[in-house]
């Protein structure tokens, strides 16, 4: 014990999860892109943490000599100018593009500097000289994903909202995080909660009031379950960053989506949610993932992130739906091809196999369908000839079903820590 | 000639040409679907004769016993309802929605009776006994393109504008006959304009001053070309007629569309081809497509006209253009697969080879360039590198390479009627 006790002023240990979350009104293009504000609300279902999470684990030590960092096991050269000006404080190096494809630390966005600022806000009358040789010391850092990064399914927001949590966790910080962490990247801050989550777009120009909140948790619709059809063949898309910022310089339909069209969908949308109006809900979230693509389409030059799959799973969502006659499904699609399935808990064996029948797997099969439970169904004669056309070998590569769920988790079990007592990786790539 | 005389006042025909177009601008909604009122006014472009045309003989005879009609070759039935109800004069059969491929001849659109009432109405006071009893007789008419149906440039606007053409020299109506043509098929009002041609919105509600105008003749720019890439394995797309609404009633982008955006860029338009600035033509050309297809996409369920293969045909025009360090290729899309690129005489050569290698012909090519001569071009090993990415072998079937033409066309020469002495087409299929 009283080793432990020495350890621990010397080696101080945080490892958070965070989730990923899928959004139903669309964010695309900041108002600010340093200090990352959006130019409209938004508003996201967090997905459960079993099926997609990132964990990551902070330490700060007086014995680490140098800032380093591993991601999946990999440890990232932190002699790079981009890393190292991201772990050291005070600085403010050129604004390069990211990738938003995983958790990469890019200046000027990186939260360590800012939760280590509010870690001395806190503190600053009181003397615990404990918490400030900690803020003093270097840190080692290591994230990794819960499910296969080629997958396209990888969340620069599941990355910075694990990290934010993780160093708040470890310097002792209790304050609204949602800003820092929509610092990292901006849908971060959506997922700093579970369950249903707006990401107010703010009005003040330094940012304080551009937070994210709960609408409701995620016990409130208990029936709602989101299947992801993860697509075979991705190709790295246009980056996100870079592709919103030439919408808001050239897309006059994203303006008036901004402006005039997201204030009343993002009231609909809550309403519905409130109400657990799946009709409602379904045919919202598909209209503005659809409007998010038109404004993508009506940026110059053009980006598409919708292909010929895509349109092949939104003609199947809308057969389906006109066979029986009400939204029993709700596609959407963010900046990569992917596709997300909103639906019921009563629905989802049948369109699986709807799934299954119209992109039958390329190989055996049996891990075709991960994450919770899905029975077979047997399909009616009618419905297959109605909904079931040309189908594609291969196009999908696995369905993903899970469910909304919490916000990012503490990890109490010591065992658990991604790094060791030597501040190393206890795994390594 | 007694003969012919004798002929003629049992048997009047005339024969007219009529060209397709392509708007730069582009029209998609009505805000009456009953007089084909546009919400918004748009722009097009004329396309020359010599390569796409279609051609309508227009008789009356006292001798004919029904109203008849051939459609490249082959006799549509006449017993049709939909055909006779748009012959018949008077009528207000239920609207139903057009298909916009050819010339169909869909209530309450058909242009005959409305080419009647003209003509009644020009001849009110005099008594010209011939011309009235010619408004009595039966019709015959015959219609065909010079161009394959199957490749999806069949135009209901060079169809319509044609039917109005013929039949307005048959009864000697000399009114301006946009307005007629509107009425059959909407952009077949700006067929009956050479070279730049604006259709105005219109403010009145019974549409007549919903009129098509020259806004340059096609001897304005005479470096100006275009190419029509004509897609492989065309498939059957939505019919624009149907689409289009769906689109007006669901699509909050469109309604800000053409409110506010086609105001501007039809005013931005008009000037950049009254200097002949291609740059700027071209660059909005691009971005209106964009808009469309952006509307489309935005429409509830979604349209999508758009392929995969546009989205290689417009990310080629992209680095082209990129290549070369500003516009020299604009590429516009219509409801169809077909992609039609404007550029000038100087770039042709050259954006064909380019064309070529990235879409390389599936035979041996020597088909592949139709229409206009187009010189060889050798081209830059940088161009190839930068511009020529993973080509796509058979996926544009061929190149149709044409320019600004002048309207309808009377056509003197009595061989060239399609219909004989005896009424009857003289070429059957």
């Amino acid at each position: 014990v009283l080793g432990a006790m020495a350890a621990e002023r010397a080696l101080a240990m945080a490892t958070c999860t965070a989730p990923v979350n899928i959004a139903v009104i669309k964010y695309w293009g900041k108002r600010d892109t340093d200090l990352i504000l959006p130019i409209n609300s938004s508003l996201s279902v967090t997905l459960h943490q079993d099926q997609l999470k990132t964990t990551t684990t902070a330490a700060a030590s007086r014995d680490f000599t140098e800032d380093r960092l591993w991601l999946n096991g990999a440890e990232v050269d932190v002699g790079h100018p981009r890393v190292q000006a991201c772990l050291r404080e005070g600085e403010q190096p050129p604004h390069s593009p990211g990738g938003g494809a995983s958790l990469i630390l890019t200046p000027p966005h990186c939260p360590v500097p800012a939760v280590r600022r509010l870690a001395r806000k806190r503190r600053g009358g009181s003397e615990d000289a404990a918490t400030l040789s900690l803020l003093s010391y270097k840190v080692h850092i290591a994230s990794e994903n819960n499910f296969p990064t080629a997958a396209g399914l990888a969340s620069s927001a599941a990355g910075y909202a694990c990290l934010v949590s993780a160093l708040a966790r470890l310097y002792g910080v209790e304050d609204e995080l949602s800003e820092v962490a929509r610092r990292g990247s901006g849908s971060a801050c959506r997922s700093m909660w579970g369950g249903f989550v707006q990401w107010q777009r703010g009005e003040r120009p330094d940012g304080t009031d551009s937070l994210a909140h709960q609408v409701a948790p995620e016990t409130h619709w208990p029936e709602l379950r989101v299947l992801v059809l993860v697509v075979s063949g991705q190709k790295k898309p246009v980056a996100s960053t870079a592709g919103m910022q030439t919408s808001v310089e050239t897309s006059p339909l994203l303006k008036h989506r901004a402006e005039v069209v997201v204030p009343e969908r993002l009231a609909q949308m809550i309403r519905h949610i409130r109400e657990r109006d799946f009709e409602g809900f379904g045919q919202l979230a598909m209209r503005d993932s659809n409007q998010f693509h038109a404004t993508c389409l009506d940026t110059f030059p053009p980006i598409f992130y919708l292909s010929d799959l895509s349109r092949h799973i939104i003609a199947l969502a809308h057969r389906y739906n006109a066979h029986h006659r009400h939204t029993k499904v709700a596609y959407t699609f963010d900046a990569g091809p992917n596709a997300v399935i909103f639906t019921l808990a009563d629905t989802v064996d049948e369109f699986v196999e709807v799934v299954r029948r119209s992109f039958p797997p390329a190989t055996n099969g049996d891990q075709f369908v991960q994450g919770l439970p899905v029975g077979s169904a047997a399909l009616p004669q009618e419905l297959v000839a109605a909904v079931v056309t040309e189908p594609v070998r291969g196009a999908v590569q696995y369905i993903l079903h899970t469910k909304p769920g919490p916000g990012p988790q503490l990890v109490d079990d010591p065992s658990q820590h991604l790094l060791g007592a030597d501040g190393l990786p206890r795994y390594r790539a």
